[in-house]
């Protein structure tokens, strides 16, 4: 028997797919292949065409997710997507993330600089062209070479910089597909409205990712043409007429990053099983030790604050993922649809078995990931900088294509920034960082391990942590910048205790390092994509591609949702961020700001705030407008619950919610609240 | 050598007492050995003993718990305790439950039938006199007479019916300690006010449990003396001065019904593992079923609420105790507690090893409880109604103490009451609930089981449920009441085929009990009182007894907590519960009652509601006053949350939470939603 093509395997796509969840409304779908006959059957709601064409014409990339609103370039996105901008603009004497911020007139609208703002304008198959390139080639890196050098030449000749035409290759199903997006690109962006940061993001850390929600994470910007006349769009959303009930079907235009929703059920177990528990160990053990500093003086508080803000979002973020994947529904579904697909593999004799693979390399990782967890330096430590120092000046000696995979010349820049940065040194705080990080490395690879017998040479955690803070100056944002300037000669020569010791414990974790990039990481990415190109042949574009940061629609029911025993409203409102801050004493971070408070008498207590839907978001979509099923505005987009959070690997619509701030709140704030009245009247007309 | 005496191991119960968790606010305190040097200790807080005494005074027990609020005998209890009350008094023509009742004068105010309240006046030690009266006699069975007709003379020498003198001996730690409980007692006890019960039941079944909490969940009554004059307490707690901080130490005085927080580790992981998720399996099932059935149409819905939400309650308490027990920290606590008793128990050399009978019971329990689950006729089917009539026809057959032990002459006439009610017979619905309870039976018992055979007879359990339902009159009370009335006769001349099925399959069940009972329930019985009376012997009162439905303390901070992910304030206030209405569009069990939503502007949105303390509360707990450090009133216990429910087995204070409502809530109801100014007044007076 011969092995068929993939063609071949497109013909029984059909009995495949009657396996597929038929109930869910997954998918982050690429515009040209939204499911529409998918929706009309399951919503009862037609979709007209042309409704999708101007939701993608009004839809922006901002890095983030954003559309227009108004017929003069007015752009709606998130408070915390144009946070940035506002601490740019800020000053000593003005402190907008503090005071909120409205333009009165657009002349007083503020340029936020380095960012960009693109509209799709349409894509084109590229597939033929670019594996046609890559097949006359010999083996992998030919081919690979091949293909680059044809998705450069394609970009090249469609991008124009002085006409703002931007042009990308597109890579879907691991390059089952290729398309090339078309993009007009500006470059003045300018701010109009900005809540104040307590006000955009109410409730800080502890309600992030979390429902029900208070937080008014909205801002608008205006887009500018290169003459400094403000950018009429092709289209602009309106607001609704009529605003949604519970139940009804919704849509989110963005720009989602990342999922890896391919993942085997073996590595999802064994990110459940092996590396999870072991990353939240670390996490708890970090807040324990940051609480316990925290409570022995205000001003250790004050020092731990944002390690322990950081570490618990961490921590929280992770177990939501780990959560999930206890989920035995999650991981059923996923089970069934890895063994239909994988039938369908062996049935149809293609060659090699890319989940064989994948257990095996999985195998190995299972067992360098406590090595690797061990042979880690703690977060932010003056350690982990003296370690990435020392990695620099090794890794910048070799030629890029013998470096580590994160050492290549793209990535350097950036990590040479970070650790030229000023940041505070606290002995005190720093030595309980330590101690943890040692502490963790002493259980996860035993006392007899040459790292530990280096760093501890007899001591405890805590007086080896001891005696190297105090006596490293890797602390000093100076002797950073000496030794990173002085390359591999500053850094042999150094006789600072901590790049002694980073000198030592770099070669170590570099050998796991490369083993895992060589027995681990190559292995499963090249498995992975035989999966995800066997996928693609065998259902085409009835399965959504994972998601690349390109504009995506997603759709679901606004809808609450019952969760840990706690039932909860598909919306919340004023009242209800009134009754929250009230209920906390007006303790921070749930203090309101005063013109929130103040609002109190003016905004109705019942008007929505927020809302949950179930469409399928992630990192990226926020600043996503939501839209009707007649493409017009009612919410955005600005996060997504704990339970959702292994949206990564698997969707699932029990519990799992995207947030989005309501349309009628943010005309409650520009009307009532920020005097922005004219910015409201604008997006009226 | 000898084994000592229980006496004789007291002497080291300081040192075992040490390992006892020092940090938690553990404990139903009877008064007279409350902790409060522990207090002292803990919380810096010096507790009066005349506190103690006056708070003991102005507590009432009214089957579940109340306090004297005013010098004329105005009685504070919850909603839910006077909710029967509130049913009795209602007509056709006047639904005091859908409109709450405020009496405007004294003599506006109703008698609700079979009412009493009783106050606690003293206690005494009368241990040495019933444990006299036992050591004389022979084996266990005379012991046990004898601590009987002792425990019998004590009462009724001090009983005084005409005086309202009540008499109660309480046994604590398993018979270790008795005392003799001196009690007033009164009959006429008169509603005063009583919101209605979509204020009091605020957020129905969804919201039962759960914490944050928005419920008004209070009413008002009124103890009269014989002579008609209002009853003038001792002592009545009057209203704080300044209502509590959050972290503020609060004390509960109540009276908790009955805990288990001596089983062992053993009995706690049989339960989580082989009883609970049976019975949770089984809950499931109904409910699916019951939703199912509830979708086909409106009439049908109607026929199948009382059901799911009885089923969804039972599940959701259910678990509530199972996510406890699978709590490892919960259960880490209980396996060091036990190995400490264990070990004091075994190191003073006393008789047996009642652990390891305990385990030797429950190996045989966890056999039989699959079979007993499959013997089992389904909640309140008519197969159930058919097993129960023949069970009592067999059983009053017999002596008494022949009989299984819920089958005593004391227990039968409640369950008779039960066969004779009225209650609605809907055949369709009756056929999904025997199916489901077919279905779960064949699932536990396998078809070739003889129950399986004889019911099925080749059908499946639809078929089956279908051709019985058509077939019975059960379902009709003349039927049942025919039944009942005629004994042994008339259920052995029956052909109906349920009696003709319940009587072959009531001997199975009888068998698999009676068994349950000699080799599971005895023992167990026998080896927990060695433990309990051990356990006295090493700590004496420096731990509390398991709760007996007696006048117990409790106390802890008013506090906020994190549970999966959410930060939960301490409080919720009034624009809090119009925000829970709101965000649920008003929708049932969330629509406002129209007095609630017309108090907007009236009462400031800010008003505390609801709030949660970690005191160590249970059931009967339900009306417990909660008062500051000078013994002043601040709010009303009236629930406890989901992540309480393990507060059976033990006490964790994390996310555990007393739920009560706040003393501002009641005063600002009464004075400006109730119109109830004079009831307040005599309040504050």
């Amino acid at each position: 028997m011969t092995t068929p093509t993939i063609r071949q395997l497109v013909v029984s796509a059909a009995a495949a797919l009657s396996v597929l969840p038929a109930g869910a409304d997954e998918g982050m779908w690429t515009f040209e292949h939204a499911p529409l006959a998918a929706i009309a059957k399951r919503h009862g709601v037609q979709i007209d065409p042309q409704m999708l064409a101007r939701l993608q014409a009004a839809s922006v990339h901002v890095g983030a997710s954003a559309s227009f609103v108004s017929a003069d370039g007015l752009m709606l996105t998130n408070h915390h997507v144009v946070e940035g901008c506002v601490a740019r603009l800020s000053s000593a004497t003005r402190n907008l993330a503090a005071t909120g911020f409205v333009a009165a007139r657009r002349q007083d609208e503020l340029r936020c600089p380095g960012f960009t703002a693109r509209v799709l304008l349409r894509t084109e198959d590229v597939s033929a062209r670019i594996q046609a390139a890559a097949a006359s080639a010999g083996d992998d890196a030919a081919r690979n070479t091949a293909r680059k050098a044809e998705i450069a030449r394609i970009e090249k000749a469609c991008t124009d910089d002085r006409q703002g035409q931007r042009c990308n290759v597109v890579s879907f199903y691991s390059g089952a597909r290729y398309a090339l997006y078309h993009y007009r690109e500006w470059d003045d962006v300018r701010l109009a409205w900005a809540p104040e940061s307590d006000a955009g993001f109410y409730g800080g850390d502890p309600d992030n990712f979390v429902y029900p929600r208070f937080a008014l994470d909205a801002a608008l910007m205006r887009v500018y043409e290169r003459n400094g006349q403000p950018h009429r769009p092709a289209q602009h959303l309106r607001l609704a007429a009529r605003m949604p009930r519970e139940g009804e079907l919704l849509f989110v235009s963005g720009h989602p990053g990342h999922t890896e929703r391919l993942r085997t059920v073996a590595q999802l177990e064994s990110a459940r099983d092996v590396e999870m528990p072991i990353a939240l160990a670390t996490a708890r053990a970090e807040i324990a030790a940051l609480h316990a500093y925290a409570a022995t003086s205000p001003e250790a508080a004050r020092q731990a604050q944002s390690g322990i803000f950081g570490t618990e979002n961490w921590f929280k973020s992770m177990d939501g993922e780990y959560q999930a994947l206890k989920d035995a529904a999650l991981l059923k579904a996923k089970r069934q649809d890895e063994q239909t697909l994988r039938d369908a593999y062996r049935q149809r004799g293609l060659a090699g078995d890319p989940w064989a693979d994948i257990a095996r390399a999985n195998a190995v990782q299972d067992a360098l990931t406590p090595q690797l967890w061990g042979l880690n330096f703690g977060y932010r430590t003056a350690l982990a900088r003296a370690v990435d120092l020392v990695a620099i000046a090794h890794e910048r000696g070799l030629p890029e294509d013998q470096r580590l995979a994160d050492f290549g010349d793209a990535s350097l820049p950036d990590k040479e920034r970070g650790l030229r940065a000023e940041s505070p040194f606290y002995p005190a705080l720093e030595t309980v960082r330590l101690t943890t990080a040692l502490e963790r490395s002493l259980a996860l690879l035993g006392a007899e391990h040459p790292y530990m017998r280096l760093v501890l040479q007899g001591r405890s955690p805590r007086q080896a942590a001891e005696a190297l803070v105090a006596a490293t100056r890797v602390g000093e944002r100076a002797e950073r910048e000496r030794l990173l300037s002085g390359g591999a000669a500053a850094i042999a020569a150094s006789t600072d205790p901590l790049i002694v010791l980073a000198r030592e414990a770099w070669p170590m974790r570099r050998a796991l390092r490369l083993r895992a990039e060589n027995e681990v990481d190559t292995p499963i990415r090249r498995a992975a994509e035989a999966i995800d190109q066997a996928r693609f042949a065998l259902y085409g574009h009835d399965v959504p591609p994972d998601a690349t940061n390109t504009l995506r629609l997603s759709f679901g029911p606004a809808k609450g949702y019952v969760s840990n025993g706690l039932t909860h409203p598909w919306k919340t409102t004023w009242g209800g961020w009134w009754d929250r801050a009230d209920s906390f004493d007006q303790q921070e971070p749930f203090k309101l700001p005063a013109r929130i408070d103040r609002a109190r008498g003016k905004v109705p207590a019942s008007t929505p705030l927020d809302f949950v839907l179930t469409a399928d978001i992630i990192g990226g979509n926020s600043g996503s407008p939501v839209v009707n099923a007649k493409g017009e505005l009612v919410g955005l987009i600005f996060d997504g619950n704990l339970e959702g959070l292994g949206g990564n690997y698997a969707y699932q619509d029990h519990t799992a919610r995207a947030i989005a701030v309501h349309a009628d709140a943010i005309m409650a704030a520009l009307e009532k609240v920020y005097g922005a009245g004219h910015l409201a009247r604008e997006m009226r007309q």
